[in-house]
């Protein structure tokens, strides 16, 4: 399966889409597709990316950065996304620090070797992504026994919700994530 | 059903988004709910409607305001959104100028009063807010049958998408459509 | 979408037939499109309507007639039915005296501003329309907090069965509402 | 599971409905249950065999007894519902003259022993029965292909919404068929 | 619906095949199609049966003979396999000596004259039929609760999983039952 | 997730069962947690591996190990089975060759870099998987279109079917991946 759309040349693009995907290069060592596949249309491309930060690296909260990998990673596999489910997976391996548990979650989250609350936010998004007009009170009921309340529920909705998003791109332009992604996380990182 | 999450009031927004929100204001006569429902999270507010300027204002390519309209209510009828189908309901009755295709295109779009080159469109729109692992090649040629190349594609998934994102937030935050809405576009306008 | 079996004409009908629509015209101001739609096949017409009237003008119970429309607007929206959510969708808000309903219970009914009460009499109904191999006394006990028995949960499954056969034929027929129906309710009547 | 709604005694009941009711028993040796769990509601009653005659007795068209029987076997296991799988059953196998073909049509009719013509009539059937909002303009043509006209479609379709009917009907009562269907034209009939 | 894979003679396959066979022959007056159509591999065949008596003739446990054949006609009707249900439904029937069951079990098995227990039973298994990812804790609680542990919960897994295989073997072959299952168990067995 | 049923002493197993045991282990390293999981039933477990050898070690065809292997990483995906996944998918890129292989197939095969023959052979193994009632002739023939013949469509179903019964009961018994799984066939074997 190649890719349905040309990637671009880092050279044509806009100085701020390429003053980013720099530092991502210099800080993961490649280039992660998604940088590219976006940016043939930079508004777009600023969009998606301001979204991505306000929801990944917001401060405050209940979410660890693993916790929030995690949602990524299952929701991607209920919306069969290959490049979320291969880049984010290499992600979450690394927050959490465990090398298998991407597979895991991937595969079916309620063999997993999480926590309860783990699982019960992942019940959540897994709600949000495939019957979200269904959610209701003892949703966020579940929530608050694990101790996340309405903002962490938000959080949870809105990185399922983002990432349902990215996931349709990335099917609809057969985005393939990158090689590197894949032992990623999965053996101790080279010095 | 109550609304989940507070409305913020308008005084204690940032400046931008007040800024924003008091041009809508002007132009529509009232403040469509997203975007105080929304503006609780500055960050994901900014990127949100940067992102539906992105695709909805979008210059260039095959599809008409009224065919994007079109997208968002059929889609997110699929998602039970009962916000998106309202409001966006509304907005397509204008832009079509057809008083009755809002109801049509959310109950069956299948039955509406559409020509062949945007049921065509709906059609791809509804297997990317479905199925979109499924999109294969054939799918980009029903749509090349009808005039619509690869980018018109990319808008098609990308207002889906999109609104899938929207559609999610607002099933999880109850977020009702203003009354107003439900009528805009079936009468003619008070002068 | 034309429809697809020719109407009759109103001249070309039984008399008992031709009388019935003659008073629905004179009281409405139009002839509903399913009255010619269906005359085309006298003995199903009287059959039909016969049904008709023993469910939607039977005294007795706790169901109201707002209800009753509210039963047939939430179950033919979840069968796709644009005539019958239309057509039902204006009656039901005349009856309950609120303009924006039946758009709510079409698209998302957990959301409408119904009461409990209507919400489990649509849990119920739901059910029924979906999967009615799965009905057991839960579902009638549900319907019981609410003050309704088990003759009203005849009258909701009568209800939701009939209209799963209307639906069905409106569908198959492409039977198109009248462009009447999309108004009704929403304005204060012409008098 | 016992049957939810009592049984009218045969002697409380209106005489129109005693006279079919006895009418039936001379016929077939005992009283189908659904003739007297129905009869708790005369109109009702009266509006249903009303339209179950005007569709399975009707003259003329290319549907046999025996075609009609098994459109309502294969919609009716589709909808799981015990009561018309087994009575009607019994009565296309007798119609039929096959003691094996119940069984098949309810289980798979992909794999029963029929014409492609009934085939092709089922397929038509089950979409109409399941999704009727998809119905279109090639689900006809394969009926023509096989000889079947406009108003064989309407014959299939208004079976299959009738029983549709039925079916929810006897599974909210738990309508329970007659020991003696079960055996009905599996064996030669006793003299 | 001609079967897909002609059968082989039984002078042709090895011998421990042809013993069985003919033994089952001689104890049932026929040979069961599943025993010739497997009969072309006959590695798989030997496994096939090896499974079968494995878990069909295993002693202990709270499972009766009758339970087994009734896991199997409820899951192979939710798979649609023509000859498990025919074949297994006789002989459920047999076990059980009641007539009626296997039609009720396989057309909706919430509606079968069984015993509580066993609709238990059933429940666990048409969930590892359909959502065996699903399966947790509560599930084997439910069986509990009505004195089956662990052992009969692997029993009723495995009855499952085992036909499950055989459901879709048959369905890809077009195997049919022998007309000799329609109505053994039906009728009291001749003498 | 703890496995549900403790795992049995190899020294307390039956002798064939030990001997296939200990062969696994000098062969791969380890024993994987399947062949001590079924063990606690060795009359199951001897009909299992024989199975099991008769359809993956089976000579003939044009199937080869790769092939076999990445049908029941990609059936397993679709049942949701975290252990035949994660074993297979290993198992799948020693065969292949191909690193990224396993990871594409389970997440979505659609985008997997497969060739066209084995993309049509994952197109019916799925089919047979989910759908296997709904198998007929335009199937066997979208495989000849590829070269496979129906001897080769028997083994894509047999290897689906057995392997949805392997699926079931590790889902049901929460059968664990051996951690050594998930890294085999990323990286150059150590010597």
């Amino acid at each position: 399966m190649t890719v349905r759309y040309p990637l671009p040349e880092l050279k044509d693009l806009p100085e701020d889409l390429r003053a980013r995907i720099l530092e991502v290069q210099e800080k993961s060592g490649f280039v992660p597709n998604v940088f590219l596949a976006l940016a043939r249309r930079p508004a777009e491309w600023r969009a998606f990316f301001a979204f991505h930060d306000a929801l990944m690296l917001k401060e405050g909260g209940h979410l660890t950065k693993g916790d929030r990998e995690m949602i990524v990673t299952a929701t991607s596999a209920a919306n069969q996304c290959l490049y979320c489910v291969v880049a984010h997976g290499a992600i979450l391996r690394i927050y959490e620090k465990k090398p298998l548990v991407a597979d895991q979650v991937a595969v079916n989250y309620r063999k997993a070797d999480i926590t309860p609350r783990q699982r019960a936010m992942l019940d959540f998004a897994l709600k949000v992504c495939q019957r979200s007009h269904e959610i209701e009170d003892a949703d966020f009921e579940a929530l608050r026994a694990h101790g996340m309340d309405d903002e962490d529920a938000w959080d949870i909705a809105a990185i399922t919700a983002f990432f349902g998003l990215s996931n349709r791109m990335a099917n609809v332009a057969s985005m393939m994530p990158n090689p590197e992604f894949y032992l990623l996380g999965r053996v101790p990182r080279a010095k």
